[in-house]
């Protein structure tokens, strides 16, 4: 029963509006179009355009055709609501403004876990992206909170903060109820009953009912609306076009009905529309005088605490004097805190490591005396401490370069033109020029004295470069005028003992406060020194340095599993430890736990939940058994009890769907599924997904061809191939795509059917990534052959190649695995890559496709320059690269070749072999035969390399050791050859015999490599 | 500049949102499809159908494409601001609760004059309609209110209250700004700076832009897709179909392309629709069990006002005790108030009228001693006073009849079985019969004692019966389970003496309690007894004598006309001081003026918008011009400057509107206008309406033919005919429709044409209502006829004839002026109707229109059928309309027979004269020549009346008098011939000669008389 002491749904929602009026939002209406986002609302999209300032409050049910479920999946609605708020100008506090709505909204922030983790935001339809967070409460996602960097392809400026609350995931929180029908919406009056027939209805439209030639339509004349008016320059009811369009298609898409080539042509459109519907609105409020500049936005403050960013002016010249006055061996200890949002968890030890050493780097190029430099961080700040930092560099001397003295004097020793020019130039008397030595050669020279800088300005300049120059992979702009980073920097504290040192830094101030936790009732702190910094910063359990945070994660996560008798596996979880203390700064380790039942559920889905959304450790028993239990690292102290429960809902919901899917999946039988996945476009022209399938399994037939399989492996491959892809038809995969591949494994063994088999449908899905693991069976890989030559061939047939920024299908991806799987299956090398090209080519002829000869050739090349690239990428040298150029259409031999390269180019004589062979590809002209007449050989030199020929055995298909083995023994011969004879004779008979010996030679030589090219790779 | 302590836009709607929640309401978001209506929301359009109760309020920006004005018009926007509230059932204080909503706006209710004046609601185009009014905020309408009746064709039940404020326009009031884009919508951000430049752009689209075969595709589309999903049983995204699709129609309409025939069709697609969809919804709610049938709404009063409609149940058996004890001869007075929100001001008269005849006739039929029955009434009470009303009835004896005496007794004057039966019956003795004359017979009888009931028990059920049986000519349905009126009966106060009469009547209970202005604080006054039930009354002001009302009406209004030195011209404003009488209770007025500038705007637009949007009462000079002022009658005291202030406002926006018009329309040439409604589309298939207007011209020409003008009439026709209709294309009458032909004459007049062209521009507009004043000069008539001609020509040759109920060219009206036209102009009346098609079809033809010789006679059927109607309706006698049948085609003809047969009728001789003319008629075959052998004729009486037949003169052109005149000597010739002579003689030649005489006096008779009807006319 919900609690009925909480908000209900509506309440919530005017509880917001009138929370952000408040501070100074206007609130306007959900759009009068379907949207899928509020973020597509006017409001946002066009409004976080161009310099006027816009701060901006509004409800926006948002309608997801693809999350259509009858009403019947408790957490998934076609329409959610979303409360969105922009702020723009980012008013510097967004946070602290956000948390401050949720207290509004009667959530303890200080006894709930409520963090920030990075969640990225782009969308590429439009030309738009974003850095910021998904904000979790007790470990559920419930608002987006995004700083908007480019929208419709245009750069902002000023940046915008957008919010999104997530109002059903809220309010279900905030009710205690585990299905959104059962929310109060209204007094008396539940979710499901305000809404739940249209859920239900909406959801029978989007995916059973919706007309689909009714909808193409649709989405064409909406598109070609959506041009016309962006012609006539109205970008507010093209706008509303463009939306019109993304619905239809959405309405398409849950149908079933878009093709991959479809969507990247719509999504082509879409784009292009959107952004000249963004390019067009700053160019008409540019025409309209930005009616809105003048807008005078106070601050938003409030009772949000405002980040001790705007540290006063800090009062250098008074410090300058009290400097001066100090013993020059003076020493303190220099603190400096830079103070962040939270980064996300792989920044946080590079922006150490930036500060640690930018610090190192700068403080050694000034003479100012200090000690060591140590940088600890966190999320939330980045705090360095030098110890021993002098009070004044030393004064010092240096000389100025003049001309050099052979030029200064003349032949009387008198000082030339030149000289005195340069005296003059530097204010002093040609008599108190000097000599010095400049590189090696004497010149005159003025004596200059440098004086020492104080303290406060060196390390105000170094401060100051260190802070700006911060830099992640992805860097973002916030209301600062001149910083970008990866998250926004928001306070500094540097202190030269108890003096603060003046940082200007763009818009941020240094100072002497410090921030402790957002949610304490003070959070902002004092600090009197530089020595007390980091025990402020521990009084607040705060731990800065993260190898302290990380034993601290690892001492809690190892007794709160202890004490239900499990363990941890930290060396198998070491990344996602890594991750989690980086995600915060107090680690508060709190043990949850959920029913047992879940654990019928295959480790993959329970651990995936668990570590990719949830960042929880799964704790186990001491033989690795998964237990019924997680911890989760709250950040700083909080209600354990509330925080334990709210993140065991969450786990619970997401197993509950799991366990629902998987228990639905198991009464399919696999034949079924298999026959299921003939629903499923895979691209309109070359059919279903079962047609693809069908391709495979003749593929990997027609490539065990070039393999000897044994029986047994021939029997996996066969029944492995009839069902090949059917756990794509399965509910847990068409839920979590990246289960496809270990459903298949799981389901085939539930099914009954041999490990083998299941485990080659598991291996067909790999490399899932690059460099990821590739298949270890044999049927594994033919069939993750076969899948791959198939998509590339149906690609290049299609006329789909990559370009530079566009990879829809991945099939660089693609090549990258045939590659990879050819080179770490030596059993496989025979297989080449056209062979592959050519068996897919053949199904998909049979299919009825049109496969050009040259669509063929392109993929080949395709595939083949990746290959190159990827031996540059591994560090090859290109030389050793080349060496193996012609065999980059059989990526196993290439492999092989390359080893034996390794093994033998430290043998005695295998250089002078390369060397003579290279020689011989130097003086042969292409095409010239293996054959001579022995006859016409008549010098000492040329019969004795005869005699050598004769005996060489043909390892034109042997390796290089077996080359090197028999052939080293004819390098002196050849040598002599080459020393003695003209091979280039006059008499063209000669000519011949002698070319055709020496042809005789590199035909004798293993095939495949090129002799140049591994000659300059062994003189690297 | 916006008054800065008032509410900004965003806080009314947030204001509102917290009183109706606070109000039980349930808050949804506006449809996220367009809507040209908050009312199209399913939450209100489809959750009114139903017996689910239902509480919901909401912000709607409702877009109506046809209001575009590029933001320019001060009031007139194409997305306006609606606040929904729909109160499911009908609490009983809607009223109230609609003040308590406006009093949380920051409206002072007591200050302000607000009324609730008659406005009904219907939508044909979705099957709705309810009963209600706009709510008028010192003369600006600010909200509807409607009780729904009807929605999708199905009657509601129960009925849905609806509130719909105009935001806008209650801002722009309480802001006190006079453009939209003026009002603070958020804190330093105006409406325009927030809305400004999709207002604009969005003009421009619905104005300019939109594509046409884009948006009918889209129709197409859109209405196939509602289908499709009805037929799936799917209301929900069936009705957002519907609404893409009207939304769509209204983009065409706005941009010019829809034709009468479209709209018909269309329309007629959505009205199916829209019907099926909600008979489905209903359907469906009901397989789902209507899940919010349970749902327990408390009641709504709060802080505002219950009317007293839920009187205590009346302790009636204790009053019949106490009854019982007066003495038989006292007398009381009885007092009744009914109890009513706002009656329509025509229903007041009628409502008194029925409770006094109903009150009459019932004390009538009783033997309750009473005096005079007085009833009063003003809008929101009837109230009745009878004097003298007697306590009881007094006992009576009657008589019931037996049988017959003869059958009573036997010979032998015994009892039969028949009188033992009877007496039985009766439980009395057979000795007790007596004997009674019952109609003239006598019978046998017993003596019944009837017991007078008490004055309760007899008013009671009187007035019971007058409240249940109040009807007006709109009746609707509210909360109460059975009756029925024009707007709700809310409470009963029925008195006698001091006591309350007990009346029940469905869910009313009659109490002493009576209800003052509900902004009063303390509205509900007790009535101690019938004496001071006015005098209470009284008290407040209230004039419950509407005679005494109107006086006061008067009395103040000259009062106020002359402080500024006018007067009301209380004589031609007759009907409007009716209806203002009956628009208010206690009539308080108020004199405002404006500026005299708009005095140079004509003087119909002026007192158009005064009367007509208004109810002002003009002020004018003694001379009768018109004067800068108003008289406007507020109800009850109010701040008379403020309410004066709010009342000049609208005035002023509305002059200043037509204003803006009238000088813009000034600046174009008459014949750009007449160029410029080549753009205004007539019907698609039949050109535009300059298309329209060369017709027009062009039969005018034709029908002057067959009529003589004088030189001056024939220049006049022809300038005239030039600048048909040209006012169309002046914004004023795009704006204000009805004032087209007014218009018309005005800017003819304004550009310097002759008095005669514009009074027959003018005039070719009318009969603009049926029974509406006809062209006077014969200029007009012809333009009036040829608009017609040309109307029903058109349409009948498109097959558009009108049906049963539908009418949508309104031909009715227009065979009606052809009719009312040629009737009264005599000199016209040598013009047919088939003429007049005859010319419409040829220039329709030469147009390029196929006129099928079919159509033509089928448009003469129907006007001469009308032409039959219009005489029945005005109480010609069916004979007399015979009469002239033969000229129905000829109505001009036709009415000047009536016209000389009421001259005739009374003379002597005619009638005998009409008698012998019909017997010929029966006598002679039709298509007998009127020629004979005088020399067959040998008897007398054949001679005799063969010599007045060559006298009588031929008259077959002439009239009726003239026939009396010369024909009369004439009629004892032929009695006597039809005496004496035998005219079917054998012998065939004889035979053919008498009724060859006989045809001859018919010949010389007026043609087109239907001699036997008129026989029969005159016999009536």
């Amino acid at each position: 029963m919900p609690d009925t002491t909480t908000l209900t749904v509506q309440d919530a929602l005017l509880t917001l509006q009138k929370f952000w009026t408040d501070r100074g939002c206007m609130i306007v209406q959900p759009f009068n179009t379907e949207v899928g986002a509020g973020t597509m609302n006017p409001a946002t999209i066009l409004r976080v355009l161009g310099p006027e300032p816009w701060r901006v409050a509004y409800v926006e049910p948002s309608v997801r055709p693809d999350d259509s479920r009858y009403g019947e999946n408790p957490n998934r609605l076609q329409t959610h609501t979303q409360f969105q708020v922009i702020l723009k100008p980012d008013p510097g506090n967004p946070q602290e403004l956000y948390l401050e709505s949720l207290e509004a909204l009667g959530i303890d922030i200080r006894a709930h876990d409520i963090r920030f983790v990075e969640d990225n935001w782009a969308q590429p339809a439009i030309g738009a992206w974003g850095l910021g967070w998904e904000v979790w409460l007790d470990g559920m996602e419930i608002t987006q909170f995004t700083y908007f960097q480019q929208v419709g392809g245009q750069n902002l400026d000023p940046v915008s903060v957008e919010l999104t609350y997530g109002i059903e995931r809220i309010m279900m929180a905030l009710q205690g109820v585990t299905h959104f029908k059962d929310m109060e919406y209204a007094p008396g009056i539940s979710y499901g009953e305000a809404f739940g027939q249209s859920e239900y209805e909406m959801s029978r439209y989007y995916l059973d009912d919706a007309d689909i030639q009714t909808n193409r339509d649709l989405f064409e004349r909406y598109t070609a609306e959506a041009q016309r008016l962006i012609d006539a320059r109205l970008p507010v009811p093209a706008h509303t076009y463009v939306l019109k369009s993304s619905h239809a298609f959405n309405v398409l898409d849950s149908r079933g009905a878009i093709s991959t080539t479809e969507r990247a042509k719509a999504f082509g459109t879409m784009r292009r529309l959107a952004r000249e519907v963004s390019r067009l609105w700053v160019e008409r409020r540019e025409e309209l005088g930005y009616p809105l500049l003048g807008a005078d936005l106070p601050p938003m403050d409030g009772r949000a605490v405002m980040p001790p960013s705007r540290g006063v002016e800090s009062p250098e010249e008074s410090y300058a004097a009290e400097l001066a006055s100090l013993a020059p061996d003076v020493t303190r200890r220099l603190a400096l805190e830079i103070g962040v949002e939270e980064l996300p968890p792989h920044v946080v030890p590079e922006a150490i490591e930036q500060v640690r050493r930018g610090l190192t780097e700068k403080l050694g190029a000034t003479r100012l005396p200090h000690g060591s430099v140590v940088v600890h961080g966190t999320p939330r700040r980045i705090v360095a401490l030098v110890d021993e930092v002098g009070a004044h560099e030393p004064d010092a001397e240096t000389l100025r370069k003049g001309p050099k003295v052979v030029a200064a004097f003349g032949p009387d020793g008198a000082p030339t033109k030149a000289a005195e020019g340069f005296a003059r130039g530097q204010r002093v008397d040609v008599s108190e020029l000097v000599r010095a030595e400049f590189d090696g050669v004497e010149h005159v020279a003025v004596r200059v004295q440098e004086t020492g800088r104080g303290v406060l300005e060196v390390m105000g300049s170094i401060i100051a470069d260190v802070v700006s120059g911060l830099r992640a992979d992805k860097n973002m702009r916030w209301c600062d005028p001149e910083l970008a980073y990866s998250r926004p920097i928001r306070w500094i504290v540097a202190l030269w003992g108890d003096t603060v040192v003046p940082v200007s830094v763009s818009g941020l101030r240094s100072g002497r406060t410090t921030y402790g936790e957002r949610t304490e009732a003070g959070p902002l702190i004092e600090v009197e020194n530089a020595d007390v910094l980091l025990p402020k910063l521990a009084e607040r359990d705060f731990l800065v340095d993260p190898a302290e945070r990380r034993e601290s994660v690892v001492a809690q996560a190892h007794s709160l599993a202890a004490s239900v008798g499990g363990v941890i596996d930290i060396e198998g979880e070491a990344a996602l430890v890594d991750e989690i203390t980086n995600l915060v700064e107090a680690p508060h380790g709190i043990l949850g736990s959920f029913e047992e039942r879940y654990l019928e559920l295959p480790e993959q889905i329970l651990t995936t939940v668990m570590r990719k959304h949830q960042r929880y450790l799964p704790v186990r028993s001491a033989e690795g058994a998964l237990m019924p239990y997680f911890v989760t690292m709250a950040n700083g102290d909080c209600d354990d009890d509330l925080v334990r429960a709210g993140n065991e809902n969450v786990l619970r919901a997401r197993y509950e769907d799991a366990a629902f899917f998987y228990g639905a999946d198991l009464k399919v039988p696999l034949a079924d599924l298999r026959t299921g996945i003939a629903k499923l476009t895979f691209e309109e022209r070359v059919g279903s997904m079962a047609d693809r399938a069908d391709r495979i399994r003749d593929v990997a037939a027609a490539l065990a061809e070039h393999v000897s399989l044994d029986a047994s492996e021939g029997e996996t491959l066969s029944r492995a191939s009839e069902l090949a892809k059917f756990d794509l038809a399965s509910q847990m995969v068409v839920e979590l795509s990246s289960l496809a591949g270990y459903m298949a494994r799981e389901y085939a063994l539930k099914a009954g059917e041999t490990p083998e088999v299941a485990a080659a449908l598991y291996e067909m899905e790999q490399p899932r990534t690059a460099g990821g693991a590739l298949p270890e069976s044999r049927p594994g890989a033919l069939l993750a052959l076969a899948d791959r030559f198939d998509l590339l061939m149906a690609m290049f047939a299609l006329g789909a190649k990559p370009t530079g920024s566009s990879d829809p299908f991945a099939l660089r991806r693609a090549a990258l695995g045939v590659i990879g799987i050819l080179r770490s299956q030596p059993t496989l090398s025979t297989i080449s890559v056209e062979q592959g090209l050519r068996a897919a080519a053949d199904q998909l002829r049979q299919q009825g496709l049109d496969v050009s000869t040259e669509s063929i050739a392109d993929a080949l090349e395709f595939v083949t320059g990746r290959f190159g690239q990827q031996l540059r990428e591994e560090g090859v040298p290109s030389t050793l690269a080349g060496a193996v150029q012609p065999l980059a259409g059989s990526p196993g031999k290439a492999e092989a070749v390359l080893r034996d390269i390794e093994t033998v180019r430290g043998r005695d004589g295998f250089p002078r072999l390369v060397e003579a062979t290279q020689r011989i590809t130097r003086i042969v002209p292409q095409g010239s035969p293996a054959a001579y007449d022995t006859a016409l050989l008549q010098e000492d030199a040329e019969r004795a390399l005869h005699e050598k020929v004769v005996a060489l055995p043909d390892l034109a298909a042997g390796t290089l050791p077996q080359w090197a083995d028999a052939a080293t023994g004819t390098v002196p011969t050849l040598e002599r050859f080459f020393d003695e004879v003209l091979v280039m004779a006059e008499d063209p008979a000669l000519r011949a015999a002698r070319l055709g010996l020496l042809q005789t030679v590199v035909e004798r030589a293993p095939r495949g490599i090129d002799w140049r090219s591994l000659h300059s790779a062994l003189a690297d």
